[in-house]
């Protein structure tokens, strides 16, 4: 699977963002954009094939001319039911055919393409040996903003989708923790997630105790015990728009470093969330919550960015990270999610979905950021 | 999530496969292999990354020297226990560092490698300007028949699978299929294949009445009818390893056309299927199968290609299809799945996976073929 969902919009919103993207491209010196199935074809299409397999679909989008869909003929009836599907001509190839003959007939040898990120290598091999003079690009290098600033109506997903994952937070803080393994608690966020209205669930990190300490630990066998920080982190995508969001809770009462490290965590979220306005840089928001946690000298210990966009996937440009300059635009949305690691012990992090608006950042996440004590 | 799950294999077995891909490579003349998560790094190191996302993870294997891991620091933790770590070096990258630098510094400039096929094209374009005189191919034309020859522990870990796919057929005959949704059937499908040990569904087609002239058609709101043939095709992996299988039923009676054309479907799949053998060509399993539904006078309604390989994926080489003169060697595996799609009417497909043994082949799947009548 695409690992994406496609949300419900016109074929005139799919006909104006291929309109948008071919413009912007030939705005940055692109002869044009080439799209695989994934994110960025299901926000230009609303397609989301069944599955990305080595049969090439390509979505051609150049200045000027009509969006044509490379596609293969099997697949084609399910593309012509896309909600986009109107809005571009579909050119389908049959097994046993060149799909690259075909794509390749549709470009301006000589030019430089932008090309989606998670197109195969396999696909683009096959594009550079069939047109020698042409040069390609990664969409997110050459457009790293394409997908970055939401409309209204984005927003909008975005937040009832931030909104089904605080209404599980508010259910999981309600159940047993202690004698219960990780992946248990993590079931039952799935489960809140589904029942919030979520179509796929993305990831339920539950890292107790010292597995806390790893900030891509997932969720394992381990029992959580009285006395466990536990990070909680979860996400998926409800209307085709991404969720995600971070709590971490403890397990009856805890030490007074526990209690200092997530004072430390939570007024460093403070600070982030605090720098985000229209004209801030991404890295001014990491360099805001970094601060924080530097200044308590546990900056060591804070071992990732700050944050990455969220849309049609839960992870995107922009991205809050030291040496990002790209300025904040209203209707961008990313998360802010600082933490502190101790390795062997425990961890600690939060994180809000937040979206610049006219004038600074609204939360789309809003549970308790206090240490929420559960049983 | 990459799609696949790992395999309960031994350190021992990942080094092995790792060594012999290096070798398998260096005779290629290739200067060795950049794989990126997905089905191949499954494979060659029981590795398997929670998402597959820009940042970089890349295993470097080179003919005489031990395989490195390119690995983001905060994922290391969870690579270290992947089953074939103790097989690997790890080098891990933090945020904000350039991964490319740290591949290239391990590559020697100049050569070929072979690259996965599902590598991201960010990763290949880094890749290719971090190292000008370096090529790439894509590993499936490179080394096509890398993961195509199974041992006989990965065949018995299949027809565990097609076994499990059987029985979800065996139980899905005897529902009810008139007057409900083809979305729920496929529902049925799905928590059989789970009841029966799938860790991942990967596909339940259920193509009613015309829908089933669709061969990609996965399911709808359709409400079957009394009289329609449906299309059930269906998979996923169980134990790290895929099944995959069709069986075409029809509700009620079936008229003679019915008949006919489901008699020449199964003709053609026993066809192909006798076609299998040590030596025989791909195309030779195509051929066989095609010419006997061409001598039916449905030659122009069988639009797929015959076969495909199937392993820690459900959809690999070897491919059976015109113009693959690759020879059959014993420990392949793969599907012969003819098919007649008559459009706006109906369509028939029987699919079995079938393993080269030292003379012959051997189905996994043996469900009956006859056409099976449902209520």
């Amino acid at each position: 699977m695409t690992g994406t969902a496609p949300a419900p919009f016109t074929a005139d919103v799919y006909r104006a963002r291929m309109a948008r993207a071919a413009e912007t491209a030939a705005a940055a010196g692109l002869a044009g954009l080439l799209v695989a199935p994934g994110p960025d074809l299901v926000w230009l299409t609303g397609y989301a094939p069944t599955a990305d397999t080595e049969r090439l679909t390509l979505l051609v989008l150049a200045p000027g001319r009509d969006p044509v869909l490379v596609v293969p003929t099997l697949e084609a009836p399910d593309a012509a039911r896309a909600a986009g599907a109107s809005a571009l001509t579909l050119r389908d190839w049959t097994d046993g055919k060149d799909p690259y003959a075909v794509t390749a007939g549709l470009l301006d040898a000589g030019g430089t393409f932008g090309i989606s990120d998670n197109t195969w290598a396999l696909h683009l091999l096959a594009l550079q040996k069939a047109l020698p003079g042409t040069s390609y690009a990664a969409l997110t290098e050459a457009l790293p903003m394409l997908r970055a600033v939401k409309d209204p109506a984005e927003v909008e997903l975005l937040a009832a989708a931030a909104a089904a994952a605080d209404a599980a937070f508010e259910e999981i803080r309600t159940v047993r923790f202690a004698g219960r393994r990780e992946r248990e608690v993590g079931a039952d966020l799935a489960e809140l997630l589904r029942r919030f209205g979520h179509s796929q669930v993305d990831f339920t990190i539950v890292g107790s105790g010292p597995n806390g300490a790893n900030p891509h630990h997932e969720m394992g066998d381990r029992v959580i015990e009285h006395g466990d920080m536990v990070v909680l982190d979860f996400g998926g995508l409800k209307d085709g728009y991404g969720s995600d969001t971070t709590r971490t809770v403890h397990v009856g009462e805890p030490t007074d470093e526990e209690r200092r490290v997530h004072d430390v965590v939570r007024a460093a979220q403070q600070a982030g969330f605090e720098a985000v306005r229209p004209g801030a840089a991404c890295q001014d928001v990491d360099r805001a919550a970094r601060e924080v946690i530097t200044d308590a000298g546990y900056g060591e210990y804070f071992i990732h960015r700050t944050g990455h966009g969220i849309g049609v996937t839960t992870h995107e440009p922009p991205y809050m990270i030291e040496g990002e300059e790209q300025p904040l635009v209203p209707g961008m949305c990313f998360s802010v999610e600082p933490g502190i690691y101790l390795p062997g012990r425990f961890g600690v992090r939060i994180e809000d979905i937040v979206t610049v608006t006219g004038d600074a950042g609204r939360r789309l996440n809003d549970t308790t950021r206090e240490m929420v004590l559960v049983d």
